[in-house]
């Protein structure tokens, strides 16, 4: 009924399989607030994909799932180092001050991405009263430029982090999509390479919403259930965030729509590569694509097409694609393109 | 699949007209955060079942429309009047005091009812700086206590507070079994005695999440968007929030399934009169029934029905009714009762 | 220069004696926010005179100590339980809630002293995921009416708490008055009886400004330090607050100062006893007297003494004594009343 | 009885004549909390120097002049634009963040100087609800760098903020030494340029402690005192710092004690200048000298005078003078340097 979108992986819609498992869970009555079976059995089922030893709570979105997971580990006296892109630090109003009084430290980026050698010049001076103290590396895997940590990466980011007193954070709102490019497991880039609280996103890659936190570190996060009530991200009727997560893990729902999404962007990718005056900017891991186009095309294909342009002043745009792209509507934009060229 | 609940109106499941809605709108691509034609088409819906001259917007649960409703009208130095059984003194884990750094002033009452005559007294020295400053008379319609402001009640209470420089919110989770009640419409109930901001609940009355604040002074609700996104209240995938209101207000079905709600109280309210041994403590406007039942049945009653014991000192427990509670559910429920007698 | 005051004890000036250690303090170059040697001694000092095996830290204001007290000892999802007569619900402009984020959770009493009678209704339901978590019994010895725990019933309290998974905070303001009333150390009514935090006030009691908090929890409380930074409570020239505390614990000053005012206002209370149509309404402990006057008096009173009206309803009002109060201010008042009667 | 200090303009202890006027000051009884004659002399004396129609604030520090002047002219949701080098983002431990709940938005400059053509970039997506808002620029009057805005600088900057729908707050915790440096009035530099909020520091000019602010929008901050008392800013015998402010407008004392600090850094940096080995490295406009130093040098220096590193990796150290430095410190400071080379 809309136009195609490229304008963000939650312009699709709601997967069927995800959408079965909430209408066949529409049976009787149910304790609310988590404390029915589906939800039970969800927390156990992720908390295994996850590796075990660890403890997971749904939360409704990204931005509930980052606040929190940086609430329960840190004071308000604590700062929260990220890059300067990280959807934290851009794209959540403010929440993560909101929520924790403490402070963001961002550091600037080529690609979106950390690294100890980045951080440390910013860890002098600790343990002076005057200054926030650093508490904790906050990372998006994949990244806001859909860019990608490798498992030694992630790996160095963590020890780096444990070795200077902090802990590590991984936003994970397409952690699925990071998964399938690095071809590995949830559990071998979270819990194996040191994490110690992240988010498994569910909405941008299929679900209607529901998000589930998983803590590495139990001794510090018994407390979260307070919180996510007080962030007012407790969902009442939880079997049907439960039932969504159940159809997502089914199957593995969540590798094969991130896979679909991840090879769509390739495509386009590809298809783009092909055209003269146009310029991918960004190494094309997951499902997206940044692109520079000629100015001229940018209006017209907006309104053929939902996208966005990230970077007005060399007329960079973001392509994401999703599970729900289809190879047709691909198609569609690079002709539409090659007619404005 | 679960026993028989009386435990909560957000027990039940989904109205199957909401269902269908949803699945409805789950075709194909949309922009998300409420830029999309059903959210657009379902504010300006809600804003006109309000009685126009008022601005709407969607939130996730309850508690997110309180804490944004309170945090519109206020400053941290600023107090919120309540009754000490209200929701948001009670049942929110400290989320307005999260959210807004202000404090809440619970006032005694016998029935969740606040009056002029109980705030009055609380207003003896504003203005000077060592003391909060009174804004907000938060009240809720229909109570916690299942108890009902009549429209004179509510009229007396937001002359009160604008002769006192405060504003009125109504906290309406059960906004819809009151004007089954009062039968008034929400506009007589809200816009029409003077309320400033209010909310009108869905979850708990068939809706699957979603609750709409409404607010009549757009003159200090502006800047709405940017708390609903700061305290993570902003829903992506907005349409789906929004297709369950156009289905909730198709045919007023918020109407008709509080009305169902509100008869099957009444009806287990009329049938607990019947009984010896047994005692209504309020009394029964909406579908709520407080009811002192002998020590001894509570747990064996318990194990065949959801359903919280509300003052353990005097073995007063809650029967709550719902859109989907059926006759014969209460007809079972009564005869437990009467083989414990 | 300015009319008698029974006002407020920080009506008072500054005691010479601290003036004096002020000025000889005011020798050149000083480390500042605290790194100087005259403030370590003086921790050490303070740290003696409570006992020893405790933290003490300095900071401005009596606000400033009760917000640090409580923040670092709970979260923003716990509760503090308090009279409702208290400093921290009535006079601090709701400094708690901003500071914390976290509930108040005041009880009603006769005479501004909680007891666990009082306090144990509170506690049901506790560990439920909807409820602030009730984590700090707070008290003011003595109290804000003047009146006075013993040594066994603050024994009780904190028992109490830590029988409940709760912490004991005193608001000391008048810490010394209390002490002297008590014929206890400071010691005896802090560490001994099981506090876990209290502060030790100067500003009320001679001093310029400056109150210590006492913390005998250390393994709670390492962070001190950032909190109080980040609450701006981080006094620059800190060498000025200690040269105060340094003759303040000299001699006992705070001892004899307290003295004194106790003894001020038990004399006031022994005069006001032989005059007719005047009601002492509580015991006079310490320095504070609570009075009914005939209404047609307190006008005319006020031309001449600074005093507040503390209960408007019932003519009640306020007169304290503190260091420099003198048995003429005394007489003065009560020929004034005679005059009026 | 300590090292002569070149760490900081606080090292240094009180005026005479500010002392002077604080013992003057200790005569009986007085109202508190600025209810005494004195404030209000003084406020309008403050008032006055800054132009009049305008209202100023005493609050005892410098970071608590600076968290009350942004809270009171912004919203959670918005941003505050500063330098990376501010006082505000890197020396107050978070508080600006833990007293509003925003954001600050940290800008890279060479000299701590923000200019309209760096923050410009920031301002795009404004009124994006995912977005915190940019409310107030903030700048530091001297910078945190010793280095000095222009009056045209000034001007451009508030030219720049209100065309953008935003506010200019300028941290003037050393406004005098800037004042002098260029040879204006405090009006001149404040009111006539644009400026929307300013502080007027004391503390490191030769107060003990005391800071003012002066707003020049009364009608965005009539409610400041009830955020100065729930920030525990609110200093309860008032009249010792206004008799603080008596003293220092007397005789234009802050413009005497800061045209000394000043005098004495150009001293400073013309006797460095003739050193081999070692480089001055941003202009001395105000009280502060940073130079890098031949790192064998700095240790042993340390032991004789305090002085603080700014920059471990380039040994570049920050050498400040007050109102009480005297040129045999400069000359003992060149000597030891001297020996060392």
């Amino acid at each position: 009924m809309n136009n195609i979108s490229f304008g963000s992986d939650n312009h699709s819609g709601v997967h069927p399989s995800v959408f079965a498992a909430m209408q066949a869970a529409n049976i009787g009555y149910c304790p609310a607030y988590g404390d029915d079976s589906i939800t039970m059995q969800t927390l156990k089922d992720i908390e295994t994909l996850f590796g075990g030893d660890c403890e997971a709570w749904l939360v409704m979105t990204g931005t509930g799932a980052n606040i929190l997971s940086l609430q329960i580990l840190m004071q308000s006296f604590n700062a929260v180092i990220c890059a300067t892109t990280s959807h934290i630090n851009v794209d959540e109003c403010g929440a993560v001050q909101k929520c924790t009084q403490a402070r963001l430290s961002p550091i600037e980026t080529p690609d979106g991405k950390l690294t100890p050698a980045l951080i440390a010049p910013r860890l002098m001076g600790d343990r002076d009263q005057h200054h926030s103290q650093y508490k904790i590396i906050s990372i998006s895997q994949s990244t806001e430029y859909g860019t990608l940590y490798s498992l030694d990466e992630l790996r160095a980011l963590a020890d780096f982090a444990h070795n200077h007193n902090m802990l590590l954070h991984i936003d994970g709102a397409r952690l699925a999509n990071a998964a399938v490019a690095l071809g590995c497991s949830l559990k071998a880039m979270t819990k194996d390479i040191g994490a110690d609280i992240v988010s498994f996103g569910g909405t941008k890659n299929g679900m209607m919403f529901g998000e589930a936190i998983i803590s590495f570190r139990k001794d510090l996060t018994a407390d979260m259930r307070f919180f996510r009530k007080q962030a007012s991200q407790l969902f009442s009727k939880m079997r049907f965030i439960s039932a969504q997560f159940q159809a997502y893990l089914q199957d593995n729902l969540w590798h094969s729509n991130a896979a679909h999404a991840n090879a769509m962007a390739k495509l386009l990718r590809a298809k783009l590569a092909d055209l003269p005056n146009v310029t991918v900017t960004q190494e094309v891991n997951v499902n997206a694509v940044f692109v520079i186009l000629p100015p001229h095309m940018i209006n017209p294909l907006q309104e053929k097409y939902l996208f966005y342009t990230w970077d007005e002043a060399r007329n960079e745009v973001r392509l994401m694609c999703s599970f729900n792209t289809r190879e047709e509507h691909i198609n569609e934009l690079i002709e539409s393109i090659k007619q404005l060229s």
